[in-house]
């Protein structure tokens, strides 16, 4: 037996105990006749003492051999420390050692393991078994872990039923690209990673089994941004005979449920906004509710007086941030260059001082008077000692900028506070999106989404113009302004289905040769069905304040799509292609 | 909302409640004046009822346009029935519809939804969501997923941790073949999906989670056998500061917990048997302890009597059917061919029938004198009434042949009997396989496998004969005669891992190529650790006393590896070959 007990175990109650730990060495501390290290395991810390008067020469000189992150085996008694360390729960005692064993020696790491290190991105992605022994990494993977037990109970003890959905299914042209994989068995063709387990979990639906979900790994070939990866989890969930409301009310339910017995935390009200509300009040489909600073349109107000910047647009629209009157000519330059940059494209930034002794101050003073000005802060519920900040054009794309400059203003007033969770469904989301440069509707959820009842009769007869107004029930959980869920209720008859595949572009062969298998389904007994898919990675960086979801993942891999520690993707032997019957072209 | 109860749901102390079920029609039973409709969903079957005191007439005429399978809504106050089917759980109620809501019509299903089912195998696996409708294939599927969902409470309880690994990872030469997937973004290069987490699981060791397990898919390209899949799905687990002695212990626990909670089953003791044994007693390292018929070897009172078949072979060894001695001449030849199959080789089987009046009946009765036979007959344990069974040849080939003997045996005695489990730890396994066609040495296990503590000095300092003895801290659980789990202590030490791997035939650079970040996380202080890995879908199976393991997969691939229901794999659009460069090439 390696050890009695973890190294997070002990306290001042075992004082007299021998016990056995096993761990790394953290530190060896040497003050010639007596010698500490501290030992650590993934509970805790355990300070090991040598010393002249309990140890054997032999002894003491084996522990001065000992480096960092040395894995030892220590047998000794459990003592009191003479200076405690209140900071760690085994603070008070210490291992009066009489046995070491190195059970491995170690080479100097190549970064500090600590939990501010001095190894950059590439060096811990390369060590990444080194990183993961760092505290905060081990607590982000075990906080992952939690996670997926609770979720599951939970899920469980409401009655769904997890079920795998295969790995190798079939490559379809919709959504983002496959990862695919030649098949050896069956040559000149290819089983595709699924993107999700949509359609699996549809059929499950038509099978009878009711309430479904599943921890799984998905697969999209993208161009990896910052926050992407290749590989990612899902909480993807199923229910049957169900409409939006059930679905909503389960998984308000799931969300809560989590965040009590992961964090301890009661999530306040889940308010629900439809999608057009939240672009209109917030100029996102994820708006961060942490703090308010609400869009205000000021076309009525704010045309026709001469201006010729405003006159001309689609949309005046403005945010108040509060307190701000008192920005610097340096501070508001600053901010109206920050929403001209590129990655923002505003044209420019008018901007309204609401001064603490009810005077305005503005970059438009010469087109507005002070009347016109008190009208613009009446609207805009401002008070002297606040700040106007207006953008104006065309209305989406001033809307986006708007957000992105609310984001920044919240952001520079510590308006999202940590450890404040503010939940919101977004629901009503349009059925399809018409892209004007490949002239072609998309799918805003995806193909199998269900328009909303009402508008059913609509969609089997009307125009084009109609089909860019129709509304699905489909939805999105949106926490802190991150979306961790999105879901919809599905089609759920073939000749709905069939329609949708048209209008998305799909030829009835094209339709067939893909999902023929789910319309099919359909013709069977397919019952109303709906469902949700949570980015679990997501939820994990969400619930604990942070941005980065591959802080939660043991083995990310780089925005190269690479994982540098395995050192993958490489070449493979040549057979291994001959006997999948393909060959490498050239490489530009 | 769809529905108030669901189909399992209503008793007798219901009677005179309002309530809405939602689910499919089993069976349509029209009596003229009145009719039934059993409505079904993976709860349970409750009756309808319509009749022409309470339905109006087109609620009547409506229920009568119902078909299988077409999927329904009815609202309707719970009676008691007239005549009760106690076989159901809700048998002694009805509904009496007041309405019905056709929520999908259903073609007629291309074979019977019911227990027994007239659908062939590749009908009801291209239709595999009406397949999985039936009562047998629902419960397999929620059995499966009450045991994922046992399996992580017991692991999660026992302090466990559930880490995801990579599915896109590297291809390595060793053990069976990978599936390959190209990388659009390295072009030229490709991941392997993993045919275990083996690696990554040792190095989460490292980093000193402690504790890790799994359920997690893998993948093996291999020629599918009956009962093989391309995908399948393991409980993977491994332990740091452990020794085998821990590891059983710990996996004896969970199996027990496992059968206990899913099964209601009080397992017997876990004995333990190394290889050596089972294979000598057995002639198998997975012996179905059911039942007993170990081998007895006869060289010594068998051979140099004359009978040169057993004089110029290596292993003459019998087994003991106890009752068998009425066995007719019709029954013993059939026996005799049987052993003779080319599936089983042997060259002939010698019996010797021991008479309930204590004679003595044999094919070799020219060669043995009774007082020969009556020393066999107490060898083995023969009692008057008594068959023995014996074989003669090449050991290891022999053992195999008497195993397969022993095992038919069992089965036509009905001595495998269901809801009997035995469960048997085979131990100290051989560390190397030596290959005379291919003139190496193969890792019995996996080339990961620790030698045994006292074999590691032989390792590294001895011979070829040597490495032939090793034997490796590596074990199996077996259950009924099937391998449900197998692991192995693993090396830590790069100097031991270097050498198991050049014994296999890797060179340096292919060792360091493929496991160099193995070996260089084994220089920063690796741990002593060790782990198991159970197969998923065999344990679903084996625990519910059945062989087939496609039994437990929502969506198996038949033996090509193809998914019948969706069609995969399939031919992709040449752009997705071109922008992985890549080329097709003649397919003979």
């Amino acid at each position: 037996m390696y050890r009695t007990h973890t190294c997070g175990a002990l306290r001042i109650s075992d004082v007299g105990q021998e016990v056995v730990l096993s761990g790394w060495a953290q530190t060896v501390r040497d003050k010639g006749y007596m010698l500490f290290i501290d030992l650590r395991d993934r509970y805790g810390v355990t300070q090991l003492l040598f010393n002249e008067d309990i140890s054997s020469p032999e002894l003491l000189e084996q522990a001065r051999s000992v480096g960092r992150e040395f894995v030892l085996q220590a047998k000794g008694k459990v003592a009191e420390r003479a200076s405690k360390n209140d900071k760690i729960p085994t603070g008070e005692v210490e291992i009066e050692v009489t046995e070491l064993t190195i059970l491995n020696a170690s080479s100097v790491p190549p970064f500090t393991i600590d939990d501010d290190t001095d190894g950059g991105d590439d060096l811990r992605m390369k060590y990444r078994y080194l990183d993961l022994r760092r505290r905060p990494v081990q607590e982000n993977i075990m906080f992952r872990s939690r996670l997926g037990i609770e979720t599951r109970k939970h899920l469980a003890d409401e009655g769904f039923l997890e079920i795998e959905t295969p790995f190798l299914i079939k490559s379809t042209p919709e959504g983002a690209r496959d990862f695919v994989v030649p098949s050896r068995m069956n040559p000149g063709q290819f089983y595709a990673l699924p993107q999700s387990p949509q359609t699996f979990k549809q059929i499950l639906m038509v099978s009878g089994f009711d309430k479904y979900f599943q921890i799984v790994k998905c697969f999209r070939d993208e161009d990896l941004r910052a926050d992407r990866q290749p590989e990612f989890t899902q909480i993807d969930c199923e229910m049957a005979f169900v409409t939006q409301e059930d679905i909503l009310n389960t998984f308000e339910g799931l969300t809560r449920h989590l965040f009590k017995a992961l964090k301890g935390i009661d999530l306040p009200a889940f308010p629900r906004m439809t999608y057009d509300d939240a672009m209109r009040r917030f100029g996102s489909d994820k708006p961060d509710l942490r703090f308010g600073m609400e869009f205000t349109e000021l076309n009525e107000l704010a045309q026709h007086k001469g201006f010729k910047v405003f006159d001309s647009v689609e949309l005046v629209v403005g945010i108040n941030a509060t307190g701000c009157a008192a920005y610097t000519r340096k501070q508001v330059d600053e901010l109206t260059q920050w929403v001209q940059r590129p990655q923002i494209g505003a044209k420019g930034l008018v901007y309204v001082k609401y001064n603490e002794d009810g005077t305005f101050k503005s970059s438009v003073d010469k087109f507005f008077n002070t009347e016109d000005l008190k009208g613009w802060a009446d609207k805009m519920g401002a008070q002297p000692g606040d700040l106007m900040l207006v953008l104006a054009g065309e209305a989406d794309k001033t809307r986006k900028q708007l957000n992105e400059l609310r984001l920044e203003m919240g952001r520079r007033l510590g308006l999202m506070k940590p450890g404040d969770f503010k939940p919101l469904w977004v629901v009503d989301f349009p059925l399809l999106e018409w892209d004007e440069e490949t002239e072609r509707f998309y799918a805003m959820h995806h193909p199998f989404t269900s328009p909303k009842k009402e508008d059913v009769a609509r969609m089997l007869s009307g125009g084009h113009e109609t089909m860019k107004s129709l509304r699905a029930d489909a939805y999105d959980l949106v926490i802190n302004g991150s979306e961790i869920g999105g879901g919809s209720i599905r089609i759920h008859d073939r000749k709905l289905q069939e329609k949708n595949f048209k209008l998305l572009g799909f030829t009835d062969e094209e339709a067939e040769a893909q999902f023929g298998f789910l319309m099919g389904a359909f013709e069977y007994g397919a019952p109303p069905h709906g469902g949700i898919a949570f980015g679990f990675d997501r939820l994990c960086a969400v619930m604990n304040g942070q941005s980065s979801i591959r802080d939660f993942i043991a083995f990310p891999k780089n925005n190269m799509g690479r994982d540098m520690m395995i050192d993958a993707p490489a070449p493979v032997h040549p057979e291994q292609l001959d006997e999948l019957h393909l060959a490498q072209t050239k490489i530009d």
